[in-house]
C-alpha cells in the first residue's frame, strides 16, 4: 500500500542523511582552560558529587533531558519481527520527532535480543543515563511483562508507546468523534480489531474512560473466556457484556466504532454497512489499515481515520508520545499513571475546538500540541 | 590536588550545561511530505532493506557515525569505584571531546551493573546502534576479560581506552622523549608503576615496540613469577630480565624511565635521583600525578610528562581516542590491532618536528592529531 515513489524517496534521503539524528557538543571546547574544566582535572569534582548524591545527575548530566527510544525489533510498523536493523530507522524517526515536536531529546537503542529476562536486563542495566525510556515495537504478549518489570525496578518513567501512546490518541480521537456522530462517549459500542499491545492498551484504557461496550477481536474472532494467553483472560472479563459469538461480521451489528490495529485487509465496504448509523472508523494499522478510507466512506462510515500522513484524521503516536516525556522530564514524573493518560488524552482533544468528521485530532505541525500533552502528565 | 577553583568552575559549568552533548535531528520536519519520509510509511522501506541487509545500516542509519562510550563506574578518573552516576559526567566530557577533535558523534552509557557476564549481555545487546565501542574507566583485572569477550563477539571496533588509548599515547611519548635524552627507544630501562589496565596495556605495545628491559610494580612491589592474578603471571614471563627484586627504588636504580599509572604520592625528588642521567618521567594519573613535574624535575628528571592539562607534556588519551574511533569508522574497521596501535603511536609522535623536554607529545588542540592517528587505522 506504500506508494512506490514515497519509498524510493524515503530510501534516497535516508541514505543521503546517513542518521536521522546528530550528537554535538553542548560547548565549542578551544582552550585547555575549557577542556580542564569539561574533562580532567574538573570533571572530578563533579563525578564525586554525582557519586555521593546521584539525584542530581539530572541537573548536572543529560540524564535530566534525554529519553531512551528502545526497541527489540519484534513488531515494528506493520512489517513484524525484523530485528533491530530493521528497527532502527523506526527508532530514528521517532527521536528526530521527540526534538521536532517537544525538543526532547532522543536516543535509538535497539536489541540484539528478544528473549524477555535479558531485554529487561539490557534495559535496565544502561537506565541511568536517561531520564526516561520509550519502550517501541515489541511484540505482545512479551511486551506486558518486559514493561511491567522494567517499570518496578527503575526510578524514571519508562512508557510502550505501542499500549499507552496510541490508546491516549485513540481516545482523543473518540472523545471528539463522539461530538461529530453526535452520541455519548461511554455508550458507545466499540469493536476493537487486534489484542495485541495496542488493542490491549486501548481497551483498557477505555475502560477506565467509562466505555462499557467494547467487543474485541484475535485471528480466531470474538475473544472470550476461553483464551489462553492470560492478557486476553483479563480482558475478557470486563468485555463483551452482550456475550457476542462469532467474527467480525458479528462484533460490527450495530456497533459504532472500529478501531482496527491488527494489519491490512481487515474490512470492506459491506461489513461497515452492518455497523449502526454515523459509524466512526479508525483504521490504524501502519503502513496499510485495516480497511482503506475510501473504502470505509462507502460503507457509509462518517468518520475515518487512519494512522498514515496522508490522509485526513491522522491517528498517531506522534501526537502523544513527544508531550508524555516533555512533561515527565519537566515535571520530574517517575511513573505514567492511567489518570495521567486520561488527562493526556482530554487535553490533545480539547485543542480541536470544533470538531467535523475530517478534524478529529490536531495535525501533527499543529502549535500546542505536545505542550498541551505535557501538562497532563504531571 | 585539584585547585578548589577548578572544582568549583567545573560544577557551575556543569550545572549551566545541563549535560555536555546534544542530540539534534538531522533535518527540519516541518510538513507532512516529509514526515512520510523519515517515518510512517515510507520508513518502512528503509527498514525491510535493512533487515535483509543489516550491513547496509552503516550507509542509512547513524551505525555508520556513531560510537559509545561505555562504562561500569569501577575505576572513574582517580576516584575509583564511584559507580554509573559518578562516570556519567566523564562519559559526556569523553562524547564532547570525540565530536571536537575528530567530529566522531558518541553516546555515553554508564550501566548499573559491575558483574562481568551482565556487563558482557549489556553491551553485546545494545551495540547493533553503535559503529564501534570505547570502553571507559572499568576496573582491572575484570577489564580484560571484558574487552576481549565483546571483541570476539561484536563485529565493530572495540576498544578499552584506559588500556590502549592510553598506551598509544605513552609509546609516541617516549618515541619523541627518546630522541630528546638521546638514547635508543629499545634500550630504554622502563619502569612503570601500577599493573591495572593501563600499565598491563603499557607493557604489552612497548614489548611489541621492541623495549626489552620492562620492570612493573604494583602495590607489592616488582612484580615476579610469584603473583596470583593471571594478566600479572603472564606479563611476568616477558618483563625483568636481570630479576630485580624490592620495591620503587630498586627497580629505579639505573631506569631510564618511570611511567606512572597507580595514583598520587609514588615518588620524591629523592627517589628520581636513583634513576639514570636524562631520565624521562610520565606521572600520569589523573587529576593528581604519582610525582608533581616541580618535584620531578628537582630530582634531575629531563623530561618530564603528567595526564594534566595545566602542565607542559599532556599524555592524555583525547590525543589519541578520538583519531582512532575516526579512522575505524572512515575505514570501517572491525577490529583494532597491534600494528594499527604501533602506527598510530609512531604517527602521533612524527607530528612533532622537533622534540624538546617540554614539547614531546602535541597538544590537544594542535591541528590534525586526529587526521594523523586516524590514518594508522585501516
Amino acid at each position: 500500500m506504500v506508494k512506490k515513489d514515497v519509498s524510493k524517496a524515503a530510501l534516497a534521503l535516508h541514505k543521503k542523511l546517513r542518521g536521522k539524528i546528530t550528537i554535538g557538543s553542548s560547548m565549542q571546547v578551544t582552550s585547555r582552560a575549557e577542556l580542564s574544566l569539561i574533562y580532567t582535572p574538573g570533571v572530578a569534582a563533579v563525578s564525586s558529587l554525582l557519586h555521593k548524591n546521584p539525584k542530581l545527575a539530572r541537573d548536572y548530566t543529560i540524564k535530566g533531558k534525554t529519553v531512551a527510544v528502545i526497541s527489540d525489533g519484534s513488531a515494528v510498523l506493520g512489517l513484524g519481527n525484523i530485528g533491530p536493523y530493521g528497527a532502527l530507522p523506526v527508532m530514528e524517526g521517532k527521536c528526530a520527532l521527540f526534538k521536532t515536536f517537544a525538543n526532547v531529546e532522543a536516543f535509538p537503542i535497539v536489541l540484539n535480543t528478544q528473549n524477555v529476562d535479558e531485554v529487561v536486563e539490557a534495559i535496565c542495566a544502561i537506565a541511568p543515563v536517561f531520564g526516561g525510556i520509550n519502550l517501541e515495537d515489541f511484540k505482545a504478549p512479551q511486551c506486558f511483562e518486559i514493561e511491567e518489570r522494567v517499570k518496578a525496578r527503575l526510578d524514571i518513567p519508562v512508557m510502550h508507546d505501542d499500549q499507552h501512546g496510541t490508546a491516549i490518541a485513540v481516545l482523543a480521537a473518540l472523545i471528539n468523534a463522539s461530538k461529530v456522530v453526535k452520541k455519548d462517549l461511554k455508550k458507545l459500542k466499540v469493536v476493537i480489531s487486534g489484542a495485541g499491545a495496542a488493542g490491549t492498551a486501548i481497551a483498557k484504557l477505555l475502560l477506565k474512560a467509562g466505555v462499557k461496550n467494547i467487543i474485541m477481536l484475535d485471528s480466531r474472532g470474538i475473544i472470550d473466556g476461553t483464551r489462553q494467553e492470560p492478557h486476553k483472560q483479563a480482558l475478557a472479563k470486563q468485555i463483551n457484556p452482550r456475550k457476542v459469538k462469532g467474527g467480525l461480521q458479528q462484533a460490527l451489528a450495530g456497533a459504532d466504532v472500529l478501531l482496527g490495529v491488527s494489519g491490512p485487509g481487515l474490512a470492506t465496504a459491506k461489513d461497515i454497512r452492518l455497523m449502526a448509523p454515523r459509524a466512526i472508523v479508525l483504521a490504524m494499522a501502519n503502513p496499510s489499515p485495516e480497511i482503506m478510507p475510501e473504502e470505509a466512506k462507502k460503507g457509509g462510515a462518517m468518520v475515518v481515520g487512519t494512522g498514515r500522513s496522508d490522509y485526513p484524521n491522522q491517528i498517531n503516536n506522534s501526537l502523544v508520545f513527544p508531550g508524555v516525556f516533555r512533561g515527565a522530564l519537566d515535571n520530574r514524573v517517575t511513573k505514567i499513571t492511567d489518570t495521567m493518560k486520561l488527562n493526556a488524552a482530554k487535553k490533545l482533544a480539547a485543542l480541536v475546538k470544533k470538531p467535523t468528521a475530517e478534524y478529529i485530532v490536531p495535525g501533527p505541525f499543529e502549535k500546542g500540541v505536545a505542550r498541551a500533552v505535557a501538562s497532563a502528565i504531571r
